[in-house]
């Protein structure tokens, strides 16, 4: 079988393995270890502002408490239709939250648009009926492998500031969006409004640790008691934070998300006619029929059916270029129009 | 500094860093991999029935997913006053539960007493005013060192069966409990009525995974929705699951125990007339004297004060024999009578 | 000013004053008084079945604890779109529930569709990423001021049934249902599957009072000690009990009902071209021009602007026949076409 | 059966009826009524300061609406362990908190004392494994019928200010607190440092509605939306307000709480030797032999055991005289000591 499913699953990072072999020697527990102590410098650093930095260990707690921090129980969140959040985190935000509601709003390639957010805004009347905003969630690059541009962030960061609701930026493949757009870190967050982002690394050569990044000091003051009382404040913090260091050295970070996305490319150059939108990161959408779909699968891919006729196909890391090679062979072969 | 603050900043076994690595190759995600989905069969053979067993990254997750799923959120957890669950987790059961409350008992040596448990429960009107308990958590080895055996166990297992209330063990010592007591694990849990498990494997010689075994698979039916929606489940869960079977093989769990545990014995022989319980995990409270402790930390042994003149040692699986001699010889030398 | 606003803030009957000062002696607290221990037996009768009664003191309360009994934290809940669980409560669902989530469904007057029931069902896939649908929730007269029949409540109750998902009905205007419908309360309740009904009487001249019915015994074992930690449980039982009883003496809740869809008859057919959905109920939604719009404003008449274009009039029971005819005039002479 | 068992079943003023039947005439909904309007003004008059007043149904969404305004969910609550929101609400604080802690304190008559907060403070180390203190609860009159004075109030206060910790008080019989202190109730509130009372009207006079004062306006902010997902804002508000008007006319709720305070005076006098504690408000604790409780019981008179060897008598604002009289004489026959 060869495996486009999804890249969280692919292969731990050679430099992150070596990065826990030497951390084992006992230090401090739970973040008062060096290494997690170096987070806010080495993430302040990257973002060319101070920030505070935490290691968590999947993306659904690292989006879940940054919404807790941004959104009382009795708010909302607006939120892409499509979002993670939304979707595949089995009501995590509702939980972490203690109940605060999404508020759905659509547009393609899961992008949220400025008109479809005021849209979403003016329905609800400001009364103690409905649940007011107070935070909204995006998600770059989104699940549908599309980017958010650092103009078009900041479009969204001026109507959340205009607003007073707090911004959060689902990052899960955030290297892939800065990977694809080539633009500085802090373009696509703090200099375009975002409070907070989750910032993904397992599904690009981590193991078990993501960060998130507050760029404003008084949204992390409940954090530390938020982290803790959900269990996930590891007492051998140092792994998850020497997991972070590691792929922040020598950028492989970014290195291993330009190697999906262009991976990603090759694959959208294969069958251009049928994309469901265009190909930014490292997933791509192609229109399928149930021919066809079966047809690359018993050439052994395997990938996800995903809405209505379409098939999706991601593209990680540590994918071997002959792995590409052969569904773009098999995509032009299967593939009659 | 020669460190006795805690177990749960020590190394990581190498036969944990080899699993890891030979985990490294992309299989399903979240626990549908091989080496998670061998969890119930391992574990199965070790408590010698059929079992459920999870990974999950911290003893506070695991404790709290169990609770949630023996009590509902308008009921009540019988536990010892000093319980990690109570004083130890800011709030982690009140949060997983969604607001049970934990109802406190006394005890010598953090042990909760069936007659201390009777005495709780009596005080409890059963009526809607009052939350009504629906499970006990109690702690083997216990916060204070002390273990329960399994004629102990099952004189509250009893209880529980005769009231309806779940059991749960917090079992983050639970290797240097069986190892004290040499005793089947069986005998200390589903034998003695436990029906759920919190295994601890990070203080004993792992990184960032513990074991929740569900004795009942009734009990576990909600469980993956739970830890889901908590954020702990891991899309390279095998990472975790290869932690769980390396401590398994070879009994590498309970050779780390039994070291530790004869660590502290030593500890013990060096203040018996000091000890504020008898010693039978790896955890020594001592009485010292503010001079006294202050002469241990002069000559650089680092370890937590306790309650009033209480010091707290806690001695680890890969702790060095030259270090407890050390401690041994400074508590001749400091402790005059 | 001539109010069309809302049912919810018209007078109270006169019976429930009476009921009031007659309920006056000192009995049991709580719900432990003779008219509150009387009510399983009253709806019993109405319903034609054993059913267990409880009064709460709001619609909100009723449909909160209501969907608490059917669904677990980690769950969801199927609704339409345009609901009050979902629109009008502030998240109370989502606070009593623990962070369910709403699933919403689309129909034309806010009325479910089993097609439309059964595509959202379809969307949710049958893993521990989604949040799975356990409940769903309708509304008899519906938010629009429509009414589905038994026959419509009997096939959305068969996909309950078949799905194991409980069926909770808001009536906040049940009475008014009924009263449209002609047929025995027990048909468009547990005859066509309802498990819980939330049963407005406050709108329909009570004070602040509405029942709970539970037609399975086995759903309302949380309820007392879920409506107690609401601050739910009065300890005056009594009067919120006595409210219950007059209303159902004599007929009152069928005839006030009655009286309110009979005014609302009168109105729609002043404007016939004009109805946004068929008028069933004692709701009644017209298609204005804002100078329509305004013209009645000036005219005294005062209502609520609904979607674009729509206005919302609400007929009470005590609404005087001089209002009624003052607005059919208005309509006749401001609608032009 | 002459009933002692409490004072929250008494019937109602009758200037409560008169002021029901006078809101009858339909006003705006919620509570922008013109009686709620009037909420904050008057309760400012009482309070000799601008407050914000607002009605609930019962005393324990009272309380739990209050705390849930002054602790986060992963903070803890300071209160007697003898408290009505520890031992009587069913878990209501922890629901409306969404998980808080409460901290117990010992002391006589139900009573705080500095010393004992200071010391249970002190008890929680400072750090993120620990739910922080960041509320104190205190009732007046107590549970067991004591009185704190203004200045135990103030002394409270001043460690709650100088903790940064918010101070709530239950003031399920403050208006027996305030007849038996004879003093401005602001001195037992705000100008002691309370920021928030729940100020209980149902036990004495009233039908179904409290008040919620809140002294610092910005603790009110997230209150209405609170309150209304919680499903406590009513639509009829206006019946909820009226009889907390009623009450504060002509000082009802003075004369009331006085006449209840004065027969418990009474029954103090006829069993000097037996008194639990003090009697300084409508509460009656007397040790009891059992033979002694029997032959009461044997008399007529209903009331509850306490702890062991004590029986509670609570009297009510309507109890007549003859009924005090009556169990004055049964007191002195049946004790003999």
């Amino acid at each position: 079988m060869i495996r486009f499913l999804s890249d969280n699953v692919a292969s731990v990072h050679p430099a992150v393995f070596d990065a826990l072999t030497a951390a084992n020697a006992p230090d401090a527990g739970y973040d008062n270890d060096a290494i997690s102590q170096s987070l806010n410098s080495r993430f302040s650093d990257l973002f060319e502002t101070q920030v505070q930095a935490y290691w968590v260990a999947t993306g659904t707690a690292a989006n879940s408490l940054a919404l807790a921090t941004l959104c009382p129980p009795y708010g909302a969140i607006i939120t892409h239709q499509e979002s993670h959040i939304q979707n595949d985190e089995c009501g995590a935000p509702e939980f972490y939250t203690h109940g605060a509601k999404l508020l759905l709003a659509p547009g393609d390639g899961a992008k949220l648009t400025p008109k479809a957010i005021i849209a979403r805004a003016a329905s609800i009347p400001a009364d103690v009926h409905w649940a007011q905003p107070h935070a909204l969630s995006m998600t770059n690059a989104t699940e549908y492998g599309c980017v958010y541009s650092a103009e078009e962030t900041a479009a969204i960061g001026e109507i959340c500031r205009s607003k007073g609701w707090g911004l959060h930026l689902d990052g899960a493949r955030f290297a892939n969006a800065v990977a694809a757009l080539d633009v500085a870190p802090a373009e696509l967050t703090w200099r375009a409004g975002v409070d907070v982002l989750s910032f993904g690394f397992v599904k690009n050569g981590g193991m078990n640790a993501e960060a998130l990044i507050f760029f404003k000091p008084e949204r992390a003051a409940a954090f530390a008691a938020m982290r803790k009382r959900a269990g996930h404040l590891q007492s051998k913090g140092r792994f998850a934070a020497a997991q972070l260091c590691a792929m922040l050295d020598d950028d492989i970070w970014l290195t291993n998300a330009g190697a999906a996305n262009a991976g990603a490319k090759l694959l959208a150059e294969a069958a251009p006619s049928r994309l469901v939108c265009p190909v930014e990161a490292n997933e791509v959408f192609i229109r399928l029929s149930p021919t066809e779909a079966a047809a690359l699968r018993a050439d052994g891919f395997a990938f996800y059916d995903w809405a209505d006729g379409e098939a999706r196909f991601v593209v990680s890391w540590d994918q071997p270029r002959s792995e590409i090679d052969a569904l773009v062979a098999a995509l032009r072969k299967h593939l009659l129009s």
